[in-house]
């Protein structure tokens, strides 16, 4: 789950919680917007994040709450175009409205609790500047989601470098399911998947990422 | 987490999915709007529900998703009438606007997976029209929510009457407690928490409850 006050934009600082290390990650996941669910009657869909967020280009600083250890994970978000419900595959893709990046900062000792105790995921997920946005990119200008190479640095140093072709889902799957019990609205955008390879980071590191030959965002770490 | 599209009414339906049982509960719940956290540092906040929604009080009838199994609960839900971060208990409640009932429509099948695999609790807290709430109940109307006598019954039947001073967590605590990590805004809710006693409803039930000698609220359950 990414609240509003989760999203930030390039050039804001995310904020790590005081006395707390923080991770990395490039990924792609899955996010929905305000009306979003996530897979708990297939094991399968137990591995896809579904995050309740609104895509809000405007600003705050990235914020780790203090005491938190933060992962950082960069996915390739679908923007849902179209107010959709029970989605079929094949059509799905007819309500995706473009692209973005995001990171998905998670913190990793929460959501280790959370997934121990079978605890919500919305602290670990969702807490204020969680998810940083890139620009919107166009439909036209990924013409095959499912074939684009994300990268990921920190500090300069290249962490995560991945294709999303690898994905445990596809896209039209991920609308398909979120879509049978949550209606999606446009604007809502969804985080297709994370590959591994994400560490922690700190404040003062400087993460960016992006598209190989295409879109980028680069976001500065900072701690309460 | 509540989503948008589960929020109704008074007058409209609660569907429950094809060929799924569903249960009733009374409860005081936990929940906040968009922005929202859901404790995992501490044991205690574990029991603690916090949902991510907007209160809507527009319309939708309630839809249970096909196949889930769904309780409801009925709580006391605190308004968030200002915009705060980090507020300590001895000013929380300047914070509250006032209050609603709600009911935490919960599909019992979906969140016992979901705690067993420490997966999301998104869908089986967050389906569309999984939280109906009441009018809105001026903040000078409860002059004590730690002493409100709420009940709940399913086609006449008691199900649920239990007393707000039952609350694991008080509300300034849970104000507290989630504005350490996320934003709260105005119209923001916070469900309080759920006493026991709650069971399956089925489709054509109808759900009554409220609080003793104060509002209430009534709804019919559907299913897809």
């Amino acid at each position: 789950m990414k609240p509003i006050s989760s999203y930030i934009t390039e050039g804001q600082k995310i904020i790590i919680p005081k006395g707390l290390s923080v991770d990395e990650e490039i990924e792609l996941a899955v996010v929905i917007g305000q009306k979003c669910k996530r897979a708990n009657e297939c094991n399968a869909m137990d591995f896809v994040g579904g995050y309740c967020i609104v895509l809000d280009m405007t600003a705050a600083d990235i914020l780790i709450p203090k005491g938190f250890s933060v992962n950082e994970e960069i996915e390739l978000a679908v923007v849902i175009g179209q107010k959709c419900k029970r989605v079929i595959e094949c059509n799905a893709m007819d309500f995706v409205g473009g692209y973005c990046l995001a990171l998905d900062m998670t913190a990793a000792d929460i959501m280790a609790h959370a997934r121990r105790t079978g605890g919500s995921w919305l602290i670990g997920k969702g807490f204020d500047t969680a998810c940083p946005v890139s620009k919107f990119i166009p439909k036209a200008d990924i013409p095959d989601p499912h074939n684009v190479q994300l990268w990921c640095s920190v500090n300069g140093e290249e962490r995560q470098n991945a294709n999303t072709s690898d994905l445990l889902f596809n896209i039209p799957h991920l609308i398909y399911f979120m879509s049978q019990y949550i209606t999606l609205e446009p604007s809502d955008i969804i985080l297709t998947g994370s590959p591994p390879g994400m560490g922690p980071v700190k404040k003062g590191d400087v993460i960016e990422g992006g598209i190989v030959g295409g879109t980028s965002l680069r976001f500065v770490v900072d701690a309460e």
